[in-house]
């Protein structure tokens, strides 16, 4: 079975409409997707036609700059044996990160990272189906060499040899079965950030804040930043709803240089807060030491736009980072990932991976449980966010129980969207961008 | 006077044929310009159309995806008033980053931060040619205020605030005149990478270097990092050929883990080293901090790949950096460059901007003299990057006389292309492409 042809489309859906996903640096984002998918000319076991399906997440204008990399990127995948190509996907992966021309437009961070992502997602949607397995599964079932192969380790070395990541793998594997199982029973928990848009009403928070009580949600979390008379306001309604024990996080999306970082999170730590995320700009490793070692014990966590693994170990060096976030569509895929959470372990600090958008809950719901079974080993002090957007979109959508990702069962990464919603929301020419566009 | 519309080019020059340009991670690069003019309903005093011309480097591949970006950006500005433009270019600039859709895809970061280069390099030639100053005159001649005003100074007053800058610059005022008139005098001193890429051979590696000494050279600069011994056969000739007085620097071009470098730097320090440049990932300041300490008194000289000034200031904080190796195509333009020079000379670290490629040293050279006249106020200990390569295709190509830029005279920044080189070596249809893609 080879890899014939791909496609790949521009899937822009409305949400600057409604201000969901609104925040204080991205106030009105079209949640976005570029939809990767890998033809074969092979028969799945129901005798539909095999592919890989990927994406990655964008916020809207910009997502065909994305996806017009993605289509060079995809296109060095054609012709390979599925086979051969999921029995090697580090090498796979490697093939494409080390372009030497295309990599002056990184390396490893950017538009060409968030493509590289989409192609690598639905490569690895391919080798989970081609396994029969859904991907948390399939990484899981690795033995420690194998697991490590897949995983970029280049520039990690020193913190972390692959000597070591076997060997930290290796001292998981008692207990993995007994993981899986009660995976299976309780699923991984996830709080829920669906209540603290920035643009939501102050009787929408509230309202939000108990219906996330009711379904039985022990997390919320906040978008603060534009107005701090407003964020203390807000943080009090959120407090009082929720009530002493539960817990409050606040998401500050980049707005703050360092100074004001530590000037507002300061006001705002009565309000008993577990986290700060993304309180300055994501690139800023010594900022954000700086700022957790002023707000503690108000913890720092930050990744959904830390654009790669060297990122990840110079915040963890630093002891910057008390919570990492990581996004399954702006590191390039599994590959990196596994890396991530290899220092993640190495270093002691939980991963709490970063949702929302179209499609990371799909994807970071096997994240998570790959940790829990392989890696960390624990689901002890991590907590994966969900967001209950868009899911309507995906042919097989997360499901939350009790406060808890459900382990997807079926094989793959969960991220084929349902072809009428692609037809629709295709930009621009889809019918509604179309009839969108063409109204003055 | 207004802009009226933009013209983007995908213009790549086959320079992988020959080698030039070859290092150790980029093995066969085309050197590529994404070209942008910015078009004006105006006309100039010698009666042709105002335009503004400005480009940003890449290596080929993908060239075509920073050009799509490029466009997105450019169209921002389409319908502006020149004037006003030029008037508030900080604000300009602010325009275009902080979109609240395409932030998503850095923040200043990759395709969009080099695209965005490309756009407000050629808003920076237009407003040169509109005061009839070459762009480096421009700023030299701005008030320390207007200056800061320029500069994108956001996520950096931790170490820099807006007073602290004008301060800065404010005690440089005294003596500008004088080094202005010394500049006029005897320009702004250079080094050579011609002699030493990768893929040339000894006998050719020593001839270049004779002809550089010969040329008035005192610097010369060898790529490395492929493999040890063939390392210090080339460190050995070059030094044979230069003598134990001038002065030779290495480059690695990334491509080793931070305990490689430390030892292959260790291996080659006996050759009297000035500078190890780009000893391993862009990103890793802690690495760079790491090999600084270790192979001391050999200098650590980094900047090319380093995507942002908020990247600098943690480099100048981690005392990681002895140079200061910006790139005029990946910081977005004069705007970023401002904030990074006021950062250097804050911490005291020369800069010494990237050059080569297509077009770097026709920028960089202006950086150079602004640098020199009114932020650190000295070249003590500062040289730019000169490689001889390319400069047929630029209207008003770099001159160097005795080893030393000589400044630009005429308006703008340099960078306007010959239409014939457009025309010839335009991806994929122009002649030269069309020609040799034809050809199986």
């Amino acid at each position: 079975m080879r890899i014939t042809h791909v496609d790949v489309e521009d899937v822009r859906f409305p949400t600057s409409l409604t201000a969901d996903g609104s925040d204080a640096m991205n106030k009105d984002g079209d949640h976005s997707a570029v939809y990767v998918v890998l033809h074969t000319d092979g028969t799945a076991p129901d005798g539909s036609p095999y592919a890989g399906h990927g994406i990655t997440f964008t916020t809207g204008r910009g997502n065909d700059i994305v996806a017009l990399a993605a289509r060079q990127q995809a296109q060095m995948l054609v012709g390979l044996d599925v086979a051969e190509m999921s029995a090697d996907m580090g090498g796979t992966y490697r093939s494409i990160t080390e372009d030497t021309q295309m990599r002056w437009l990184g390396p490893e961070k950017g538009v060409v990272h968030l493509s590289l992502s989409a192609v690598m997602n639905a490569a690895w949607d391919l080798a989970g189906r081609l396994a029969g397995k859904p991907v948390w599964r399939l990484l899981a079932d690795m033995t420690p060499e194998q697991l490590v192969d897949v995983a970029d380790l280049r520039y990690l070395s020193d913190v972390l040899t692959r000597d070591q990541a076997i060997a930290l793998l290796r001292a998981k594997e008692a207990g993995k079965a007994e993981r899986i199982a009660e995976l299976e029973r309780t699923g991984y928990p996830c709080y829920t950030t669906s209540a603290g848009w920035l643009g939501y009403s102050d009787e929408k928070l509230r309202r939000l804040c108990q219906e996330a009580i009711d379904e039985g949600y022990r997390h919320i979390k906040l978008k603060v930043g534009a107005n701090l008379e407003e964020d203390i306001r807000r943080c009090g309604i959120a407090r009082e709803v929720i009530g002493p024990d539960r817990i409050l996080m606040i998401d500050a999306n980049q707005v703050w240089d360092v100074p004001q970082a530590i000037e507002w999170t300061s006001a705002l730590a009565p309000f008993d807060l577990l986290w700060i995320e993304e309180p300055t700009s994501p690139d800023d490793v010594l900022g954000h030491a700086a700022i957790k070692r002023a707000v503690a014990p108000v913890g720092v966590a930050t990744g959904e736009h830390c654009h790669n693994r060297v990122m990840f170990k110079q915040l963890m060096q630093a002891g910057a980072m008390d919570y990492c976030q990581l996004d399954a569509g702006r590191l390039a895929s599994l590959n990196e990932i596994v890396a991530v959470l290899l220092l993640a372990a190495t270093f002691d600090v939980p991963v709490c991976p970063h949702a929302g958008g179209v499609g990371l809950c799909e994807m970071v719901q096997h994240v998570s449980m790959l940790d829990f079974v392989a890696v960390s080993g624990t689901r002890e002090g991590r907590i994966t966010e969900y967001v209950d957007h868009l899911h309507e979109h995906f042919v097989e959508p997360v499901t939350v129980r009790d406060a808890a990702y459900v382990p997807p069962r079926l094989p793959g990464y969960s991220t084929r969207m349902r072809p009428e919603s692609v037809a629709e929301f295709r930009f621009p020419d889809g019918p509604y961008w179309a009839g969108r566009l063409a109204t003055p």
